[in-house]
């Protein structure tokens, strides 16, 4: 008996990948393309473990030597796989008043050029959240740690790690014969706003992305352990709400009684932002909210989700809403605020008695369609100014909105969601979940209106990933099967 | 002619000196040890540095061994200037549950122990509050930086500084005789609330403490550049505010509107507790407060304060108050209400679009005579809970009174006060202000209930010092002119 047919062809494939041009196979056997991911997992795990120690958080300006790093090593990569890289510069960044950091470069990249085959771009970033041990890490979190399935650290999921997944697929396919072109565009400043990447896209609508007919953006977690294949964001707008009080921190005994605190009045002020229930209290905020449909809602009953397991997930002993759809909504289709925590004031362990003489609160609204960024500065900007001008203070109170992403819905009946919906099936043998994302991915509903072209989000995240949390992860399984799937749509789209 | 008067004295008294047994003029002439007090001005200032290099801050478990080593430099200080020391056991620390860290020794230390002299005892301490140059410090607050006459570094006037004065006066006043026997008690947790204090108090009441005829405590501001003596202080009720929604930080965009937000809570319940005029919000609060007489009233119009240099200082708008006698009455005399900030939420700068799972805001109540901490606590306890139960949240919440310091006042017309009265007059040719502290001094009411003797706060920090904020600072004035105001004093107490 001779070796099993998939090593057969695998060899015969490895043997045709030896010529200079790649073959073009239709349709390439998916199977020998997973065969041959199964036999790099190690190897992937590790590239991810290497890819995760760099501290490339971009909300740190300290850090942001390790975002340029990032950059590097995976244009080294994708280099190594046979693309040609672009590393497109993109300005600066007025990190605070008179303070100005360049940005890191993005990455355009292309692997193929054939004017026969369809060309995808993929987008993806590799820049992480902030993260110390402090935190409530249980490992590292800039040291990858595998334990029971999952591969847990900082930028595992979110997106190191769906990158990753995405150009080892493309590597596999390449190595039979890739039948489409791919395009990628990777960037370093996604956690903070992703500024520069816009004016980018509109710069060379006409030269990289001249040829690309679909965008595909490898950043988001599915609802379930089912996979899911997102056509919607909610966007982001975070403001930055400062009160100054004094010069200089005051000592609570000395000072206590005797001056206006800036403390007291940013409570006061954060006090007037959202309800117990999570209701904004922000007048008009909900006014452009588009309105619920039947249509719509029947979307809601087939989707695989467990309140039971959220509850489980998050450890809340009660979720704001009772129903399936209902928590799914207000993820998705509804506004929501949440106040991120204040610069300024004594954060440590123990005690401290001081009176904080500058303080700045964070806090963001996640916005839907049709909010828009701009009314929502306004709107936030009036109602602070107002309440704080009502309550008479002599302190100096500042609003600004330093992120405004806008929310994104695309058409899910799309011959780019087919595709996508196709690649599930074969790897999973079941239907894709059709879902959206309670998070932010700005540069979705940019790349439709700047391109023209469909936008999907094929995400390999679990739903547990804990992405901005501690203790974040990618299952094995997701990270290993995830490239499956990306390897899968590759082929499927030119059957489209 | 010959070498100038004082010089001479001081050549004979140092010769004196050299006896084995130090010769008791009466009345030492106080000429001959301020000289010998200039002539050593650069090394207290160097001593001061190397004391401010040790990070004592008594509030980080993690630095416990710089407050012990802390401990331990000053006890060999003492030895050299011919005392003897017990480093006096006091128990251990409960930082959290279940975590024990033991407490730093206290220093008891006597020099002199002549029968026909009094016994002034004095007392002081060795930590220091939280520093980060991070804070907005223009130094590090660790290294101590002369500029423009003031000494910079964290404990330069809280504590360090004034103990280290009270030291060289000791050690100078001693070259021409003590006139007086000196004890200290030399502490290294006053900044957490001198956790183990009273209990050594107590259990050396017959034996250490048996022989001290006087208290003076030397960790307190003048009130402008006058010499000020203290009689009275603030008590401190520290209060720790706990709500906890998930059992890990979750991403604003995936949950954003469908939990229950811990900090939205912690916001709810702040806002519940003191008005834009500083005034309390809890019922109760103010029921022991002593009124105020006309006879106190009195004590207000000669004090030298001004409220532009008050505001200079600080840099604030506008006070709370409009006369110089509202806003110390209200530094003294009435109740504050301060919240100092929130450990667990986003403290950094940038952005992060977390839901902070567990956050714990940090506040306390300033308390002045007749209110009792364990009643404020029940008051505080009550009423939060009686809020957040209203409010209907999911969430768990949790109050707790971590430190509980008595406010406390002396007659100021006792021996002690004289004798500091006649010492400042020597010194600086001026009365002294009869002042209070806004701040606490847990330790002098105790002080004073348990051995029935005067206690005086005499302290040598300038009043725009920042002792608990960024840039804390003596003046080289102060120190200097301070330590031949405790040596003047140290002659003094046996003359009334």
């Amino acid at each position: 008996m001779g070796p099993p047919f998939h090593i057969t062809m695998l060899f015969i494939l490895s043997l045709l990948s030896l010529l200079s041009d790649p073959v073009f196979l239709t349709p390439i056997q998916n199977d020998a393309v997973f065969h041959y991911i199964n036999d790099q997992q190690n190897e992937y795990i590790q590239r991810l473990k290497n890819w995760v120690a760099i501290e490339s958080d971009s909300s740190d300006p300290s850090k942001r030597d390790q975002v340029n790093q990032m950059m590097e090593i995976t244009k080294d990569y994708i280099l190594n796989i046979g693309g040609e890289v672009e590393m497109a510069k993109i300005g600066e960044q007025e990190y605070s008043p008179g303070v100005k950091l360049p940005l890191p470069p993005v990455i355009l990249a292309q692997i193929g050029n054939d004017k026969d085959k369809p060309t995808v771009c993929f987008y993806g970033h590799m820049d992480v959240q902030p993260a110390k041990k402090d935190d409530g890490w249980k490992t590292e979190p800039y040291t990858l740690q595998e334990t029971n399935g999952n591969l847990f650290g900082r930028g595992t999921s979110d997106d190191k790690g769906q990158v990753l997944a995405l150009l080892h697929a493309v590597e596999s396919v390449k190595k039979f014969g890739l039948p489409v072109n791919v395009k990628l565009v990777i960037e370093g400043m996604e956690e903070v706003g992703s500024q520069g990447l816009e004016k980018l896209v509109e710069d060379k609508k006409d030269t990289f992305f001249s040829d690309v007919d679909y965008i595909v953006v490898t950043d988001t977690p599915w609802l379930s352990t089912k996979p899911g294949i997102t056509y919607g964001a909610r966007g982001n707008c975070y403001f930055m709400l400062e009160v100054e009080g004094a010069k200089r921190d005051l000592h609570s005994g000395g000072f206590g009684g005797t001056v206006y605190e800036a403390m007291s009045d940013l409570i006061y002020l954060l006090g007037q932002l959202v309800d117990v229930k999570g209701k904004i209290l922000i007048p008009g905020v909900y006014d452009d909210v588009v309105p619920l449909t039947e249509q719509e809602k029947e979307l809601y009953k087939n989707l695989e989700f467990s309140l039971d397991d959220m509850q489980a997930d998050t450890g809340v002993k009660q979720l704001l809403h009772d129903t399936k759809a209902k928590i799914l909504m207000h993820r998705w289709r509804y506004p929501s605020l949440s106040i991120h925590g204040i610069e300024g004031a004594f954060s440590g362990s123990g005690t401290k008695t001081v009176i904080p003489a500058k303080v700045i609160a964070k806090f963001s609204i996640r916005q839907v369609p049709n909010m828009n960024p701009s009314l929502i500065e306004k709107q936030v900007t009036d109602y602070l100014e107002n309440k704080f001008s009502e309550r008479n203070s002599p302190n100096k109170m500042k609003v600004s909105m330093v992120i405004g992403a806008q929310p994104w819905i695309a058409d899910m009946n799309g011959p780019l969601y087919v595709a996508a919906r196709n690649a599930v099936t074969k790897v999973f043998n079941t239907d894709a979940d059709m879902i959206r994302a309670g998070g932010t991915i700005p540069i979705a509903k940019r790349f439709e209106e700047i391109l023209g072209k469909p936008v999907m989000l094929l995400g390999i995240g679990g739903s547990d990933d804990a992405p901005h949390g501690q203790n974040e992860k990618i299952s094995k399984y997701n990270y290993i099967e995830g490239t499956k799937l990306y390897a899968s749509f590759l082929q499927e789209i030119p059957l489209v």
